[in-house]
């Protein structure tokens, strides 16, 4: 099965739901970009005073299928520990929204749509896109939808950055806001890391400088070596050490260059199976705009400045002890920003030894503390 | 300048003198590798007593070049912090001598040199090699320049690793060993950058299975990307910041692909100047050797068995605080273990941000404390 086959939206293997916007998006580069359709998914039934609707905002890797499964890999919802029955955003309770991001390639308009004005795929030619961006189109969706405040938006890794963009740019249509594992910026760090990601990508010889979409190929190796190199970031070594450790495959050594170790086998397949449900030109675009991501830097340096208009919205803040590529201080920066705006913000720094990936595994604690911040805002909210 | 044009040992360029073994290297492979050659540079002059030699071992991506310019790339001597008059390791004093590693691209025999069965090069033919190998090849060199017992015995990161297998193998051969920012094994994350480095290469089309040279290519780009992953690992992140941040390139976002942010051109340069100097399938090699580096496990999985025999070496071993390749709790580890054994261990961990580059660097504690180690051993030794 290969990616063209059964990603795009207009695939009836594939339920999303389209939305086609009326008008162009503005971008922060100052182009514009006609034509946008944000493809996303709905749980549960919004209410008669439209006040229970949360937007779920995905990380740089998924997608919409946040609560139900992937219709090209066949995963499981990725995020089956927070959504549904009895959990913390429960389709019997919200209407849980989520949308693939503007860039992204589930649906949405991205480098590998049509370009109109030349019938092919953009390639390079798309515009490069910002996390507000995503969110200004997100906007767009939610207020098509006929909601006008949105009771939440909740989002982890760079989800968590466009919540800290919403509340930036549209703090009026929000009720509260969840911030987990993310980071006000992207630091040297973070930016190299995706740096050698988008350098593999580019290096295969069938990336075709980007163009590989109208050439018949597609840049497997290189996507999956980028995949390969960002899925240890997203673990602890603790994580690393106590799923692997030093185990070998089979009873010894190869001494040659097969997966020796269940480390590298594990990452191999993380990588090959990664490029059959993501497209290469939207991992430079989406690391690209999360490497773009500074958001004091619209606000002379000071991120407090960028939560002024945010002193009503409700915040909960989350980290993991043991996530190093956005570790707690990061996190600390925004609540000390909130606190500094005025803002309502609950931190909750979770200890974890699962490093960055923790917000997507079953972490009993976030669960919880999620869960009582949730209750906690719907009894304010008058929600059920 | 290409590589093949200088590096190889018969070229008038490189200086390096060659040991030539005369009898067959056995490997822990089960192989036997006939021919060996080991490229070396020797610093200062063996005292009549013969009792002044020090033996540096070299790190992944280094050479015999410790106290002398790089031939190909006219990089400065890498250990010029540690190594000169006056310094920790001085050839006024000490008989210093660095080879490098079986296997390596620098003169040594290894996947580029030529294969004497079929007249071309090994590639991947070339046996897996690994850590206790090219000591045991190191041996051979030692005793062939009629040193009985080396003086110190000094490395970091591999280099350290090496100093440990010699403690293991060869402890009647040592007077003191010196081990910096090393581990004694590796660990799954450190595995699984490597094997991240290792698919980028192998990634490579004009890596041709690892017979590039025969075809007269090489797989620049892969090498690259490999060198740009493992070089975040040598820095830590306050380093990354500090050095970098988010600066620009230029005045402001290029809204594309190039280089926008000084860390990305920062990193492309490292990969870009890398290849100049290092071949792919050397690459292949040693990272294998050190993926396989375990030290206890010969030993029953008893680190201090390793040490049994090397009770009257002194030992020194250093860390770096913000090292997270090879964080302090490892170098803690084999001081446990050394002191299990019996042995003389001093223990120093350097309270740096500089990561695990720091050994390379000009840090003056290390310095200092690496001299006073010098200082007394040399003492006792009867050394002036």
């Amino acid at each position: 099965m290969t990616f063209a086959d059964t990603a795009r939206l207009d695939d009836p293997k594939d339920e999303a739901t389209a939305f086609a916007a009326d008008r162009p998006l503005t971008l922060d580069s100052g182009a514009t970009l006609d034509g946008l359709r944000l493809a996303y998914k709905t749980y549960g039934t919004l209410n008669a005073a439209r006040s229970n609707a949360i937007l779920i905002c995905h990380a740089l890797s998924l997608d919409q299928y946040v609560a139900s499964s992937h219709p090209v890999s066949g995963r499981p919802a990725w995020w089956r520990t927070m959504v549904g029955p009895g959990l913390p955003m429960d389709p019997a309770r919200h209407f849980i929204i989520c949308s693939n991001v503007v860039g992204g390639c589930m649906g949405s308009t991205g480098p590998s749509s049509i370009n109109p004005a030349t019938g092919r795929p953009w390639g390079l030619a798309f515009p490069v896109i910002t996390i507000a961006d995503m969110v200004r189109a997100q906007a767009m969706l939610v207020q098509s939808l006929g909601i006008d405040k949105l009771f939440a938006v909740v989002g982890g890794s760079m989800g968590g950055m466009q919540v800290l963009q919403w509340a930036s740019d549209y703090p009026e249509m929000l009720f509260s806001a969840v911030c987990i594992a993310a980071a006000p910026r992207h630091s040297a760090q973070n930016i190299a890391f995706h740096e050698v990601g988008r350098q593999a990508i580019m290096a295969d010889p069938d990336w075709r400088g980007g163009d590989y979409a109208n050439e018949g190929v597609r840049p497997e190796k290189g996507l999956a070596v980028a995949r390969m190199a960002a899925h240890i970031t997203y673990l602890s070594e603790p994580a690393l050490h106590r799923k692997f450790g030093r185990e070998l495959q089979s009873d010894g050594l190869s001494w040659g260059f097969d997966a020796d170790f269940q480390v590298e086998s594990y990452l191999r397949h993380q990588g090959a199976s990664f490029v059959d449900r993501f497209d290469a030109n939207s991992y430079l675009y989406i690391t690209r705009a999360m490497d773009y991501f500074d958001l004091a830097a619209n606000h002379g340096g000071v991120l407090a400045d960028a939560f002024r208009a945010a002193r009503d919205v409700r915040f909960c803040v989350f980290s993991f002890t043991s996530d190093w590529l956005y570790p707690t201080v990061e996190s600390r920066s925004v609540v000390r920003a909130l606190n500094a705006a005025g803002s309502r913000a609950s931190f909750v720094e979770i200890d974890s030894d699962k490093g960055h990936d923790a917000f997507l595994l079953d972490e009993p604690v976030l669960r919880s503390a999620l869960g009582g911040f949730m209750s906690s805002a719907a009894q304010i909210r008058g929600l059920p």
